[in-house]
């Protein structure tokens, strides 16, 4: 018997930039990362792909960019800018993820252009989808345009569609060539997806670092009310956070030895299903969050300080913190609660729960008290 | 402006055994590796896929199959052995891919789980996309089963499937968790399928290992009457190399500095799609390796005594060498040689084809000379 062993690592490298007025002609930030990457004697191409719900507040941004990318030297729009859906009804939609795949076949996208998608999280995940798996993979530049894309998932190296009503059942893990966030975007977001992007923030700095934490109470108020440079602040901040994760753990394809950042999130990701997405994945999470909190100080992990410290904060958001699909009722388990099980199938069999030591301080439980879990519930409700 | 730069990279490995009648139930090697995956408190599901153009010529391998996984601790089958057709028409079949997509959700197969594909490379190719796109990246297991999957492609770390058309259009790059290479597998093989997969040996011997191309002249006669100890050691000798190259050029997925072993593969490509996949693939590189290598002799760059080794060999491996696609027809350019063009865009606008400087030694050119080409055709038609 003869055996081969094969051992090798792939490296990658891009950079976030922070900018605002991306398209504006005076801003040279993008110009400059394409011309990069230009090549003599050819023209690359760019298929820009863009969210409708987007373009609807920024109806001269199609435009802008065609007079922007008409400066870069070394590149041209391949056919026009495609404007898509918006929101989480994109990522169901398998028609479109096939159009997105044949527009990238018949303007010649190949591995030495870009596709570039500008949008929220939904259409930046379908996006990074159909360029993942065109040619095996051509590159792909996300412009994130909601709090949550711009601080989480437009970062990071995840994509995905939904497949017969599962969440993100196909996808894949496809680092970016680049990301461009703009903070000018943010300003005409729905006030709730504004503030559901903030509960990421919230989790990142409750598990990493608390002394965001604390800026995060500082500013509470004036976040919730839209305040720009403190959410660019925001924006940079859990970015970072984000990022240093998935660069520094050892594990960017959590093939493994990682975990994702998920506190308040085994819940959270039950109650936007069961409420038929009717809650944002921010609101969830802050509701999961609270939950989780003050279920930790009920463990004696965390004082019961820190616990109202949280929700209060959540609360000064304008992020929910409970929901009735959280509450026993007649006797009848929670549904979210019975989630956990599934949960459990779904990590391979063991439990793996992130919890609070501290604010900052994270720690793993592999078993939940139901009993301790429940009054959690009912305490969270008594504040809400 | 602010910029985060990440910078990561994912470690990948996998190893190659080579082995025979895998799944007796005296053949510890399976069972050895599975067990080493297993986890406590937890059986293991094995999804298992499986050629029927191989189950037509190995009847009893479904039974052993079962046989052999009920002996295996910690793991159980998911269901039964999926038999789905072989060859490359499942690469066209988007509802079988599907079908795919869906057993692996049905059988709750997750990433603590194992794919295991069993057949040609067609059927590989299909299954480890499907593996490779549900839940981000299920893991799989490859039990090759013609030449060419076990001494190329099976070894390598792509997947792909067709899309209107478009060879290998959607597709990724996803190592394998383990290979299992059968010899006993290839006793069945359609003769013309046995011989095609010793051309990528040919192929790589050229491009890499001298003594390797003397040992294929020392022993063609018997490697194309169906030698199975010869076989395996040409098999073992060129996935080794194949192997060195992806994990040794420092690219393995294709990024951008490194090119794929391709000897012969440009008009190889083209004679494929234009007979139709009428001509296998091993056919069509052997008529590219004898037109490049006389080209090469013509250049001035192999000496002709060389040129004319390498088409010896090839025809005494009962390899074709000629083909009419390539001929130019009442002053009509040969369609093979009109693909040039394409091949250049391909590429991004730079042309970049492999060619032999000596039996072993590679090099590249960016010009390929029409005439000069004609010419090379005109000869090997002459040899043929
Ligand atoms: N890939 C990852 O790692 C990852 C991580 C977390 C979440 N996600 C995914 O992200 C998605 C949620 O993303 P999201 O929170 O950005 O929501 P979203 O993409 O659903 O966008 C919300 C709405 O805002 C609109 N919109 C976008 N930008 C706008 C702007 N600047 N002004 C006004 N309206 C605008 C959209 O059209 C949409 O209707 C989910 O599908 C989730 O699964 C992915
Ligand atoms: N992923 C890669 O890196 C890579 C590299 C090269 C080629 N490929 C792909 O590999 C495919 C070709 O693979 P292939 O040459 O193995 O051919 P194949 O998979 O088309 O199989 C040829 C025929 O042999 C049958 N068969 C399989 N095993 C058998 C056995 N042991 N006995 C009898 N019959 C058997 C199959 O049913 C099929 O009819 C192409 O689709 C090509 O694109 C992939
Ligand atoms: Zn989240
Ligand atoms: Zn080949």
């Amino acid at each position: 018997m003869h055996v081969i062993q094969q051992t090798f690592s792939v490296p990658y490298s891009y950079e976030v930039f922070f900018t605002t007025h991306l398209f504006d002609s005076g801003n040279p930030l993008l110009k400059n990362y394409l011309e990069s990457q230009a090549a003599n004697n050819l023209s690359k191409r760019l298929l820009v792909i863009a969210d409708e719900g987007l373009i609807k507040h920024h109806p001269n941004l199609p435009a802008q960019i065609r007079h922007y990318c008409a400066s870069v030297s070394g590149f041209e729009l391949a056919g026009d800018i495609l404007v898509i859906p918006g929101g989480e009804a994109v990522k169901n939609d398998m028609p479109l993820f096939y159009s997105l795949v044949d527009a990238i076949d018949q303007y010649s996208i190949d591995r030495h252009s870009f596709v570039i998608g500008i949008g929220g999280g939904a259409v930046l995940d379908l996006v990074g989808f159909a360029a993942a798996v065109s040619h095996r993979g051509v590159r792909h530049i996300r412009i994130p345009s909601t709090v949550l894309s711009q601080n989480d998932s437009g970062v990071g190296v995840k994509n995905g569609i939904n497949y017969k009503g599962k969440k993100n059942f196909l996808g894949s893990f496809a680092p970016p060539a680049a990301v461009f966030n703009d903070a000018h975007l943010l300003t005409t977001l729905d006030p709730k997806d504004w503030r559901a992007g903030i509960a990421e923030a919230v989790k990142v700095a409750l598990i990493k670092d608390a002394p965001f934490f604390e800026w995060l109470e500082a500013n509470a108020t004036a976040l919730a009310h839209g305040d720009l440079p403190l959410m660019q602040e925001l924006v940079y901040r859990c970015a970072a956070l984000h990022m240093a994760h998935i660069g520094g753990a050892g594990d960017p394809f959590e093939s493994g030895s990682s975990r994702p950042l998920d506190f308040g999130h085994w819940s959270a990701h039950k109650l936007e299903q069961l409420s038929n997405f009717d809650l944002r994945h921010g609101e969830a999470v802050s509701i999961g969050m609270a939950v989780d909190s003050v279920y930790a100080s009920l463990l004696g992990w965390l004082d019961q300080a820190s616990a109202l410290r949280i929700v209060k904060l959540l609360q000064q958001l304008q992020l929910p913190v409970y929901h009735p699909l959280m509450e026993n009722k007649d006797g009848v388990p929670s549904p979210v609660i019975k989630g956990l099980e599934e949960f459990r199938e779904h990590l391979g069999g063991r439990l793996t729960i992130c919890l609070l030591k501290g604010i900052g301080v994270a720690a793993e439980v592999h078993v939940m008290d139901l009993t301790l879990l429940d009054k959690a519930v009912e305490t969270v409700r008594s504040l809400s």
